[in-house]
């Protein structure tokens, strides 16, 4: 469903609205990780992450009509700032529904991105039936995190940019790591790889604890985590592998890499030193991945996704005391 | 003695080997500055500051026997990290005189991009002593940090690529923010401003007690600092405008501006939580100005050069305090 074509058309319809982030070096990391390391900046993108390019993507696919009577998204994180941006940058409205505990800082982004935000109660109230009730009554069209072809041919943008930049930089051959929650951004870019870059294969990193989509892929079917909180890589916590992400992931994904949270703030904390760039703990897991796991890498050259800087400041507080 | 075509030759004799930074932007830092903010984060080339791309232009300017000589800097800072890897990337040996009281990190760091560290005491030896002995028994070529038209033409190349990006985002008329401590990256970028882009006027930004640049361009004469320690924007602390750099910047550059530590701290702290990237405090006096001297600003746009991004964990995290 989700193809190159769908891909390169994508491209097409971000070009000038998204940015093209480059690819960051240090020959500090590269000691570390015993090979050359490329990284991606995605925490340089409109909103911090690589979700605007998603959801331009799906807003830019609507026909006008559908388009005109605006969006509606369910998250608390990035999703919520990628949707509400691309938006309003299209005219149009967008709702996003929230958890009334989200942290204020997030509500006040997003709507400040202009974002229409309807706070729901975990406990009593079900973010589906208020949304499904929005959607029908202001005919909204929901845009999915990740279980959307329209979206994952946004992430998958990521990847073409990248196999080119690679090009340029002699790399050709190599593992591509890749921040994974629900597979959009991963199955993108192992799309664009697949068309574009035969050397190239893409691998999903993910937390300890929640490598779903690494043990689904050990195993050949879709596998859940036990709990979808509790770790500090709170943006790539989802339930499991999407039923359109999977079969992409399972066809053209090498195998998992899961890694610790420690390491997760320590590749923050490197990044910080190295790369003088911010990345969530979410975001940093393919950096951690390639630095920490380097036995499980092959070549003499890996490039790393880092797909998100939206992290509070005491947190990366915590990150830099690795330094210290 | 600099001029366009300098910086424009630079420029060929960089590509392939510098990065070129995208320009950041951030609808939050629109707001506060109450115009459009243009960020070029200059902490994301190679070594974390503009200073390699002077440094590749001066070495790679020189002739094939003097450059084979090897070169030789005094710097303890982003100067001298610049120059060790501009120079083990040509495969030549440099000399770095450094402090002993120097920070370990940067020691270590000069070392490992390549440089041959020679640490002097300063209160007993002088530097300029040393250093000439040793380039005179080692025919070593001395790489001045700004009153040198090679380095000017190489920082320059900084203005080259923003009049094109800027023009790209619609911007071709407003103040050009820059930081500056000798002036080879204000007076480069001034000169790429005057050849490509006669809307846009760079402007000398300074921490106030030590805005020499500021009082010289106001009085039409060199002035001195009376310090040049004691601020925590170490980066750009300089005794005087060089002989070099001052004519050009007397003779382009608007009225320059000043900004307080605590000015430049905040300004690190917006750009970790909107653009996600790492500033040093002297590299964030431009950014500091945009949104804390607005009422000195003209036009519709700005566009901020941010310089460089090494700076300590513990610096950082007390910037990020003023987010809390």
């Amino acid at each position: 469903m989700s193809t190159l074509e769908m891909i390169e058309a994508a491209a097409d319809r971000l070009r000038g609205h998204i940015r093209e982030t480059p690819l960051l070096t240090s020959p500090f990391l590269d000691d570390l990780a015993g090979r050359r390391v490329l990284v991606k900046p995605e925490c340089l993108q409109h909103t911090g992450s690589f979700k605007f390019r998603g959801a331009w993507s799906a807003i830019s696919a609507l026909n006008a009509q559908d388009r005109q009577r605006g969006v509606i998204a369910y998250s608390s994180g990035n999703h919520a700032q990628g949707v509400a941006l691309a938006a309003a940058r299209h005219g149009i409205s967008s709702v996003i529904i929230m958890p009334s505990d989200a942290p204020q800082l997030k509500i006040d982004n997003t709507r400040a991105l202009g974002g229409e935000v309807v706070l729901y109660d975990r406990a009593n109230e079900s973010r589906e039936e208020i949304g499904e009730s929005l959607a029908t009554e202001r005919g909204l069209t929901l845009i999915r995190p990740y279980d959307e072809p329209q979206v994952i041919a946004g992430q998958g943008t990521t990847g073409l940019e990248l196999v080119r930049q690679a090009a340029e930089m002699g790399v050709k051959q190599g593992d591509v790591l890749v921040c994974c929650g629900g597979g959009g951004l991963t199955s993108g870019i192992a799309l664009a790889l697949e068309g574009h870059a035969p050397g190239l294969r893409a691998r999903p990193c993910e937390p300890e604890g929640f490598d779903d989509v690494k043990r689904s892929l050990a195993s050949g079917q879709i596998q859940a985590n036990a709990e979808t909180a509790g770790n500090i890589c709170d943006a790539i916590l989802t339930p499991q592998p999407g039923q359109i992400t999977f079969p992409i992931l399972s066809r053209l994904c090498g195998p998992g890499l899961s890694v610790t949270e420690e390491e997760a703030m320590r590749a923050m904390a490197l990044a910080f030193l190295r790369l003088k760039i911010v990345l969530e703990p979410g975001g940093a897991v393919s950096l951690a991945s390639a630095l920490f796991r380097k036995e499980k890498i092959e070549g003499d050259a890996v490039i790393v996704v880092a797909s998100g800087g939206n992290v509070d400041p005491e947190v990366f507080g915590k990150a830099l005391e690795f330094l210290t």
